[in-house]
């Protein structure tokens, strides 16, 4: 057993143990699962070893729920079910710290961090232990977690570790909520979600019957006031910004290979020792120097609000955004008479994937048929289709602290904004 | 100290305990919260006793919170202050058990319960320990709580007492859920929700800064998932046509200003009575003897699905509803070719009002600007306007047990009801 | 399903709710758990329905654990395993309102609990659906509840329906705890505790292993708090014995046995009726009538700080207490010259029985030996010999509120009631 | 605000943020609390930051206490409320890493953590911040931090911070208790505990009322359960004795000031260098390293088990434990015929200090006397004579995987022991 919060005990049979005692998981115990959230919700620092646990234990209630249906019993076998476990425990491994900011960047060199994962799917320990103790062929592992099966069962167990409700987002929200100390995404009723798991129309993919649609309702509610309040929380993406543009700086220097197989603090410590006296180090220096210096808001703009500023700077490449920045800055400068540094100013725009997916099937076992969700409920639709990308991601303008004062003071900022659009 | 879940210590002077213990106030300790539901939810037995004690409590919050706002202090004395915490704890003083389901019922001579309140708060103990203790005149009370002031402060008050958000809803919302053991009506942040308070533009109703946008759309969502699981439970609501059904046929009969005044325990024994034989007795009995037999659902219709149907049957009013029931009975007598008697077929349907209110100022300090909670938030305007009256109130059939069966082997039951409500 | 607090599904199987839904077993549901408590604990108003479905929950656990005990599967048939779940199910089905307030009085007419149960249990609908749904005889099940067996496995059995760890007090301490709502009676880690559950070193019991210790001292501790501050409340212990005095003066005219098969509410009404105008009148309604009237504390005495009189009062025979009152009441009236009623003064002594069991094996698989929980945990052994006794329970002096300040200014109040004592 | 779990909003003024933004105080984020508790509970990574803000928030709840307190008004002014405000926030700012193991070798170079603190006080930005923001002399604040004033209003200020109830432990026992994801330290109800603050006999020290002593024992039981089963989790002492190990191999070319002004992170990285392929490098692996390697215990004894043994190992200094467990290294490798090194042996044995403290007033309203905590609790009594520091403090045998099974096998392990302390 491995007790984890609230209170849940993880049964750790043997081979279990042996996984996660590889140095490969084990790494994930110096990786924390919300990286820069800390600096505002400072209790908010748990591990993907503990999310990776808590995803292992939600599996394995899916497995029990779905063991007892007859359509999901007739198409995956015990040892369908083993690969399963395997690949929830493991789903995380490829992940490196600050992983999603920098992913967000979407440099050519980046690699996705499903493939990066097959390094240490396919080699080391935790091959050799998949294939001694667990008997499986750590290839179908990597198929089930990355793979494009095109047959029934694969895409089925494929909806259990990555769909609209899956074994990760179920432990994420409730786990990151409890941590940060906020009730958002807790109590969206697990258990009767679980209960009510069943399998689609087409036949591959999991689905919920009725009874859990309330509780998928308040799951989709659940992530929309999480990335509201936490993953999205203004404070948050200043210190986001701030990384993706040191890294952005940086990431010609590095070698990302190594670079992301190193724990989180190594990392820092890592492109610290790159930065040098460059502008990056001042941007390091705040997120994790001994004194935090986080960049302030100067300005938000929202579809809602200012769509005509938001349609220009949503969803832009970020060496575009970087750029107009600079312009941004070069603009400023000229009109202040002082010199406002390139690195001084950062834009975050919101990236190009919407957040919420919602296409999942509900059974009607009276009138046995099927549903979308989306169809049925239109509070679901309405988070997905409008609330969530519209009004919670915002394009931000974020300054350093001593530039600050300044360039608040500046009069016309949308028109010295459109001008350095114009420039780009 | 009085002691509430979930853990909370409810503080009592000697004033506040002076009202409590009042026979008046007792009273509330022999009339439940919710009525039929603990039909379905066995542990949802608490009284309007604790949910009084409860909503003085959240209202303690509010004022604490509002005190050290400038426009409410400027307005609102201690006087006003002390006013409104009498207010509180006594709202309820007019309610009789099973209220809402009677008064859905629409009866002409079914007193509302605000004004039936009154005749508490006017004359007796209530109204000596008011004047003496208190120093409030009982007819200021009377006037805050069901009154129709036009004057800035006593709307302001009013909106305390009852709104969008409210003491009420807050601490119902959370009780409701707590006892029926479901986490849907909890962990909407009332702490954040209080400390966002603050008074809206026209200065005459509370509002909410940005703070407090997230946690008011929580308690929205919240009072829609109660609704939906709880409030509006398919089951509940067959118990609640079976009383209903059983008041309507012995209303005439009744006394109800003696009854209304009863606890209710005593106002089940007095229905019984009047019941005697007659097929009122078989309903009550049902719901409150020795052994539970509730009426059974042979069809549902939501606007979603079946508009037509729906269109004919929601919102009308209930002596209209019986007369078709009766009529359904009627044709389906014949069809089976036995005696389905009138009383064994019930027609639960959508009352007029809407539920959910969510006209709530939000006020953004940074741009100096109030906005209407449906403006800034579409989910909230969706859960007013769609997902709530439309999605889950529905137009339902309940049928006794022993009739339950034959009914659903009838063929063209749509057809049957047309001819049924062709006939009303 | 059926949900309880907090948050818990229990499955409701058809044989499950053929039993659920006799007239016996819901008859539970009008009879509070906890009686009088919630005279001081407004919302502990739960019933013991509520309370037989979590106690059914909890065997389902301790079955699902000992299943996989080789020593307890060998023993332990499934046939038993049925057997002990319906017997978890109807174990309060004898249970009478205020059923132990009432039994400490030790009238010689009163039916122990459980052979009451014996008449619901070996005729109605109870045991027709034992015999016909669940196969069960219902004189096995009369012989698990309340029998003398001296087979092992039988004994075995009833160590988990009654024993220092027993499905009964695990519900009972956390339900009684959240509905109060005080923290006292949950968090002993229940989970924990299950999960250790293990055969004893006779193999006629059930035992904890190592790892269940310190749960096993959190139970104990809980169930010392939960006496300490609800159930042994001064004021609680106050309204007991009024109750006890009322039925005391009153038990001679009533049907015992017809009175104890009511529902708590009948029950209440028929004792009123009977009391008349006598002086089981003016307490009844203290109790239950329209004003709450609970007697005052003129004294406390205990064994720790006034052992003496403590000796003279504690673990005396119901009649002579009583007698002594009279005798107090007597000797106060000739000393204030004024008459003080005998039924104005009651005295309340701990009962015979003391309440801490913990005589349970912990066996330690490292060294493969067997100890007394007693013997390995010095908290617990503290609690039960001397914490709980001696200085929980007190022997108290209640007086009505009339005649409570006169009362209070007597002097040498210990000579007063040593004369009584003498006297009586 | 700052939000901590468990959905607690510690209220932030400016200076209460200047303090919190001093590098001084941002190092407390980059030191767990637990430690090597997270090599045992993966989720307790919680920060000495967070637990400072914690504690910050409980010493509001006092003040607001015990400012309504007339005896304590009388003595404590605005100015003394915010030196204790000030002193709670920072009363951790002297921690070091992995601080209570380290102290417990009792090195003569190893600074008092109170005392190391003076220099973080004394001096830099916090001293700074205290006087210009808070107008707080720092000397007054190191003297009620560490001082040891005869003047009773500085006496009674200490026990807030330091004593048997005070607000360092209320915090950590809940903090400790939530992240670890037991129940064991929470639920000993905070708030009743706060509510019966009031001011002992003497004037120098807070004490409870009556009301407040079922809380405080709850609250000495959570620490005895914690210190049980998560302090001193026999895998937790494993980790413990082999950084305590590591430490004593190293500390004399450690530059212990420099190095207790680190992070943990830095602090590990120091100590790691600095063993070099030293034995201490094998230990610091273990624990830190890409593998978790931890000493299997060899064998334990307690004072009511094994007094003999424990009676000659435990309450030993550090040196001449390390020099005994290296003679049994020296035997047992004699014995076996093949070479234990020395440092593949450890022993742990319990501290000098006892660690329960109960030493406080309970005040009886009534009876307006005083009665110590201790006198009237007889399982306070027992926890802190007897089953805290003979029960679960225990003696105990560590050593590498590598050696275990062979020294498992060993006969006589006693005699060898004994052999091993004859030799020291």
């Amino acid at each position: 057993m491995i007790r984890l919060p609230p209170g849940i005990d993880v049964p750790i049979t043997p081979r279990v143990r042996a996984l996660v005692d590889t140095p490969e998981f084990r790494r994930l115990a110096k990786i924390s699962q919300l990286g820069l959230v800390s600096l505002v919700y400072p209790a908010a620092r748990h591990t993907r070893y503990e999310h990776s646990l808590g995803v292992y234990r939600v599996a394995l209630g899916f497995l029990s729920r779905l063991g007892a249906d007859e359509r999901f019993a007739a198409l995956v076998g015990p040892a369908d079910a083993e690969l399963l476990l395997a690949a929830a425990l493991l789903h995380d491994l490829g992940h490196w710290p600050f992983c999603h900011p920098i992913e967000d960047i979407r440099l050519p060199k980046t690699p996705e961090h499903e493939h990066f994962a097959n390094s240490f799917l396919l080699e080391g320990e935790v091959a050799d232990t998949l294939r001694d103790d667990w008997g499986v062929n750590p290839r179908d592992l990597v198929t089930l977690l990355s793979g494009k099966p095109t047959d029934r069962k694969s895409r089925l167990l494929q909806t259990i570790l990555s769909g609209p409700i899956d074994v990760d987002k179920i432990d994420y929200l409730m786990r990151d909520s409890l941590h940060a100390g906020v009730p958002y995404g807790r109590n969206f009723d697990e258990a009767r979600l679980v209960m009510s798991l069943c399998v689609n129309q087409a036949g591959d993919g999991i689905a919920i019957t009725e009874k859990g649609k309330t509780a998928a309702e308040m799951m989709v509610f659940a992530r929309y006031v999480m990335f509201s309040e936490v993953y999205w929380h203004h404070t948050v993406r200043s210190a986001t910004a701030m990384l993706q543009r040191a890294f952005y700086l940086l990431h010609k220097g590095l070698d990302l290979d190594a670079l992301f197989r190193m724990s989180e603090q190594t990392m820092i410590d890592a492109m610290t020792t790159a930065a040098g006296d460059g502008p990056a180090a001042e941007l390091l220096d705040g997120l994790f120097g001994p004194t935090r210096v986080l960049y302030k808001r100067l300005a938000q703009y929202s579809l809602f609000e200012q769509p005509e500023l938001y349609g220009r700077l949503a969803r832009k490449p970020y060496p575009w955004l970087a750029r107009c920045a600079e312009q941004f800055a070069s603009v400023a400068s000229t009109r202040l008479g002082r010199i406002v540094a390139p690195h001084e100013v950062l834009f975050d725009s919101p990236p190009v994937e919407l957040e919420v997916e919602f296409d999942i099937d509900v059974y009607y076992p009276k009138e046995r048929c099927y549903r979308r969700l989306g169809e049925v409920s239109p509070v679901v639709r309405t988070l997905a289709r409008e609330q969530f990308d519209d009004y919670v991601k915002r394009v931000r303008l974020f300054v350093h602290p001593r530039v600050a004062e300044d360039l608040r003071r500046l009069k016309n900022l949308p028109d010295l904004l459109a001008e350095a659009i114009d420039r780009t």
